[in-house]
């Protein structure tokens, strides 16, 4: 729900917006679990080989940023939200690493959005979001396109 | 390592090269699984709400894709490589849902190489990925660039 109390529709939605979606600490026990099952590299599984890498400790693999990033979304607005899914991401750049023991936060950015021409009862709303550290360092940039459901728009296929 | 039992470093890419990266089946556990800890929108946790999604079924989350993508890019190559980590993705298209049950297989196209200009040791990369389900649809297309040591780099920070 936003500030009102109700559900984020299309409509609700307004272009230079700017939402904090809260923050998470990033332990190492949870970047070694996902590393494990999907990438599996040296610097993502062991403080040793993240300190003698580029990244200079344990750090985050590139997609557990991202997934964590969207778990902030969700618990942020997306949950309370009329969101039909995204088509994608326009881009995704990891600028800092991150690292175990960090906290980060997430701040989201309306861009853009318009009518969807093919389904008249959705919207699609362009969203940036922008990661910091505890350090107030940008460690992420995402931008992506999410459909929502108008405000009288019926849930439909 | 490659057909000739060699670490891939930055010379061993040639721009149009090909290589498929493997098959992996995705099961609705871990589609519950990983909906429940990064994106627990109803599409991604429950048959019937998958169902009256657009998704039409029981989904992976997007990110959720992205990161099998990522296992099968360390299964298939990275793991016996010299990469020293990605600083992004260019994009990262979801361009038909991939649901429970499915089958998706991974195919790798080297669109371009340069050298690094602030590190002599290292070549950047740009990898372009597109993934398949079992009945040879697009599900998902991706861009990212990956740093590699040159073969005669040493390994620094």
């Amino acid at each position: 729900m936003d500030a009102n109390g109700k559900r984020w529709t299309y409509d609700d939605f307004e272009v230079g917006m700017v939402l904090d979606l809260g923050s998470v600490a990033v332990e190492a026990g949870e970047i070694i679990e996902f590393a494990r099952q999907f990438d599996p590299q040296p610097m993502h599984l062991e403080d040793a080989a993240g300190e003698a890498s580029l990244l200079g400790g344990l750090s985050a693999a590139g997609f557990h940023v991202g997934a964590m990033m969207m778990r902030l979304m969700c618990d942020g607005f997306l949950l309370d939200s009329t969101s039909q899914g995204a088509p994608g991401l326009d881009f995704l750049h990891w600028r800092k690493p991150v690292l175990a023991g960090d906290t980060i936060s997430l701040r989201m950015t309306v861009e853009a959005k318009r009518e969807s021409k093919s389904r008249p009862n959705l919207g699609l709303v362009t969203l940036r979001q922008d990661l910091f550290n505890q350090h107030n360092e940008q460690v992420c940039e995402m931008r992506s396109t999410v459909m929502f459901l108008k405000r009288n728009g019926s849930e439909s296929r």
